[in-house]
């Protein structure tokens, strides 16, 4: 194999690799991005056994063929490299070692053979639709942040990605929740996208996926099947498999009944308790909210520092009620909010809260209270 | 006691404060910082023993007194006050309670006696001068990089700062190592300090330092004892003890017959050291010079991993000659360089290496080679 390849398109293709590849590998090879070059363009593969991802770069192939290399030394070579190089990667199977040379910089690198790289089966997906980048975002930003960390609890630790209905009709649907606070953000369901089986994507994959988002017009093809999820943009494939159990039914979670509501300027409410929340102590990070007429006070008491206490100007106009929060539940919940007030739904000091931006139904979260 | 203060000048005062403070304290006290209201001033003052910082803001006092509180709470309920806030503090002894009020935010924080506060003694100072900021910070900024982190060396874990003699006469001097590698740093003499005992200051001591030097104009009092160092702009005295030991003679280590000339463009080189360096392993970060006729070979060799080589054009005319380094030691004495090129003056492969910026001898800087 021999390649010349601009620096910035290898650099953006390594940097997707070693980001899949996982810092201890007992398994040498899986430590390697695999490079096969063919025709005009070079496929660079990562996988960690249950993500793989590929990005086609475009490249000058003089000789064909197949290595695998150090993700992280060729990444960290290739940053480092300046800017507008062209890099020349020269494989030496007999010597099993990649030449990389940039200018007057030459690296020797040493490779594994290309046949021992875990290529991920292909699959048959049940469904394929596309997608724009932005709208995908949305999905799993905005409900990514509570995702379960608890491994006891495996089929939470993910985003369960599925078909439901909404207001409005069919969505495509987003939910993720770790028993305090729950995520559900809805989207126009995509043509194709209506008999998708529902999946939960672990959290990794939400985190790789999310690097494929960022232009706003780009098509984001998805494929799901029982099993694994595929996004792809024209250059890279990102395949993971999924979580293989059953996420609960969160319907049941999130309430219905709820009456009081609460309107609330959400930057100015999200400060307000970042502030009040710095007397408490790390474990019990529990603020009071009491809602009165129009007047919302937030406040802390911890024994040992001190207490705190802080006025918001809000809309209420139901009877007098205190609940109690996780402060951080709070401040995540209140930071999705980012361009109408946030609406708070409560019932009673016991019960779940609902909250949602503006009348938006398309992005409803569930917390739990805290007794204070 | 009970002030007004802007919340920009309260801020500036606690953060000083908070660096000072130590993250994990036995004794209670030594987490707090002590803020006592007199006239038109308020000073706040937080110490570890070791070091104690003083810093005088502008604030109105309504009525004079001194408590102390928590320096980081206070820190992080300013930090994330609005901008512009102007802050109320209301130090109730009988309850024990400071009150913070601004807007309409009020906490209540848990005090301690001002009484319990340990006030470093005052001393006698056998030199007290004067210095701009920008050759105080130029001192300690060139050198720090070289203060040695074992514990057991505890008389290399500081810059000694003394007077000595430079080329054109006497010099205020600052130098660095840890065996390793030195850094001597030198600039003019300021008046009143010549009879200035040579003092070790210590590492935590230097960044806190560090932060009283951004204004380049300003005037820095200095006063040195045998067992203390105090520096002091109008607002801020910062007072610690020096480290209790002798500095070695480091005059040795400075080689003088040094005649092997290499210059080369420090960036250039220090942009190759950190390419070669990608493939070897952690432990042993060896790079290998090779010198000959205006050209410079940069390489590694790492069995496991692979072997990088990087030719650069320079200006040496003697023989040829091969030297290795750490890649580490040479990156950090090469980011140095901020105007000229770096000059190299070799020995043999086993010498110690002398590096300074072109002709000037007020940096100046030592390597010890490796075996490569």
């Amino acid at each position: 194999m021999k390649i010349s390849i601009e620096r910035a398109a290898l650099l953006k293709a390594v940097s997707q690799a070693q980001s899949v590849v996982e810092r201890r590998n007992t398994i040498p090879i899986l430590a390697n991005v695999l490079i096969e070059a063919e025709g005009s363009d070079v496929m660079f593969r990562a996988t960690d056994l249950d993500i793989e991802v590929v990005d086609k770069a475009p490249a000058q192939v003089e000789r064909a063929g197949a290595t695998t290399v150090s993700a992280t030394t060729l990444h960290e070579i290739v940053r480092k490299l300046p800017d507008g190089a062209l890099v020349t990667l020269t494989a030496d199977a007999a010597a099993g070692r990649l030449t990389v040379e940039a200018g007057r910089s030459n690296f020797s690198l040493a490779t594994l053979p290309k046949e021992d790289f875990p290529v991920m089966a292909s699959s048959e997906y049940a469904s394929n639709f596309s997608i724009e980048a932005a709208k995908l975002r949305r999905l799993f930003d905005k409900s990514k942040f509570a995702i379960s960390t608890e491994e006891t609890r495996y089929y939470l630790n993910g985003v369960y990605m599925h078909v439901s209905t909404g207001e409005d009709g069919k969505v495509l649907r987003c939910v993720a929740t770790d028993g305090h606070r729950l995520a559900r953000i809805d989207t126009d369901l995509p043509a194709g996208a209506e008999d998708m089986p529902g999946v939960i994507v672990p959290r990794k994959t939400v985190g790789e996926l999310r690097k494929l988002l960022d232009d706003d017009e780009m098509k984001i093809a998805v494929s799901v099947s029982e099993t694994k999820v595929r996004f792809a943009t024209p250059e890279i494939t990102l395949t993971s498999k999924v979580i293989d159990g059953t996420f609960p039914d969160y319907t049941r979670v999130i309430p219905q009944g709820n009456t009081r509501k609460l309107e609330v300027d959400a930057s100015d409410f999200a400060r307000a308790v970042d502030r009040v929340a710095t007397v408490s102590s790390e474990r019990s990070r529990a603020v009071k909210l009491q809602l009165d007429e129009d007047r919302l006070i937030l406040s802390v008491n911890a024994p040992d520092s001190g207490a705190a206490e802080e006025e918001l100007a809000v809309s209420y106009n139901d009877e007098r009620l205190e609940i109690g929060f996780n402060a951080k539940y709070l401040l995540e919940i209140a930071s999705q909010v980012d361009r109408e007030n946030a609406v708070f739904m409560f019932n009673s000091s016991g019960d779940p809260t609902l909250m949602r931006e503006g009348n938006d139904m398309s992005a409803v979260y569930v917390v739990m209270p805290m007794r204070v």
